[in-house]
């Protein structure tokens, strides 16, 4: 079910100051960035490796459908919109730090059915939604999981 | 510099429940399983993907020499062999969760003369260290890493 580690997403309290961290100390470089008002964060995704990045959804301006590339792992910045959103609680009650892995699927509805049917993990979406880069992503809860909040992400184009 | 994601480390209390939940809601199976002594757990690492599982050094009882399949990663679930241990003394101030990430890299002796050398963040280990499936390992500091405990990772035979 899970195909690979897709990405860990890190909480920081300035998207640009961790942009520029991992930058100037791995190379990293930004293949996306967006606000996501539904999860309350600005974020930023940092491609490993050197394939060429997940292209952006045909929504995208300037962007391309074309099938994800299936190997690479991103590191995902994520900065509160406001203390009272997740990742703003995160901070305050934890700081700066690991805040979630996310797991490639092949298909996230399908997953979502298997999970949800077993009945051993609470999911926190019933239904995927919009993740970065025009992934469909859903979260799982971390009282389930030994304290991690787990993601299940299905790439855009897989 | 950083291939991909190898693993993510994840502490918990008991790594006999922890194997058993990731099997029976993930599928997830333990390919190898060792005391580490020196970092003062005892740990599994359990592959994602459908490839066939890195293989255990030489050295390993039953393991053979060959190369790293290079697109896996896994989960690694850690139990403290004591509280006063590093992961221990993770428990005891934030209770089971989300401990490092690790990352793969081709040559973790250059990655280190590269990352020690600009000097912006705090080497733990100097040199390498022993790790996971014969893997070459050494650890960067987190607090010059937003608070993520990051991990580079050669694999062996990589």
């Amino acid at each position: 079910m899970l195909q690979r580690i897709d990405h860990v997403g890190i909480a920081c309290r300035s998207l640009e100051a961790a942009i520029e961290k991992y930058a100037s100390v791995f190379g990293l470089a930004v293949v996306s960035q967006e606000v996501n008002e539904e999860q309350g964060v600005k974020e930023a995704m940092l491609a490993l490796g050197g394939t060429p990045p997940r292209q952006p959804p045909a929504e995208t301006p300037g962007g391309l459908a074309v099938p994800a590339a299936p190997s690479l792992s991103y590191v995902q910045l994520l900065e509160p919109l406001a203390d009272d959103t997740p990742v703003g609680k995160f901070l305050a009650r934890r700081g700066e730090g690991l805040h979630h892995v996310g797991y490639a699927v092949a298909n996230v509805t399908e997953a979502l059915a298997v999970i949800g049917g077993a009945g051993a993990v609470r999911l926190i979406d019933e239904r995927p939604r919009h993740g970065s880069m025009g992934a469909s992503i859903a979260f799982l809860h971390p009282a389930d999981l030994g304290g991690v909040l787990t993601e299940l992400v299905q790439p855009h184009g897989a």
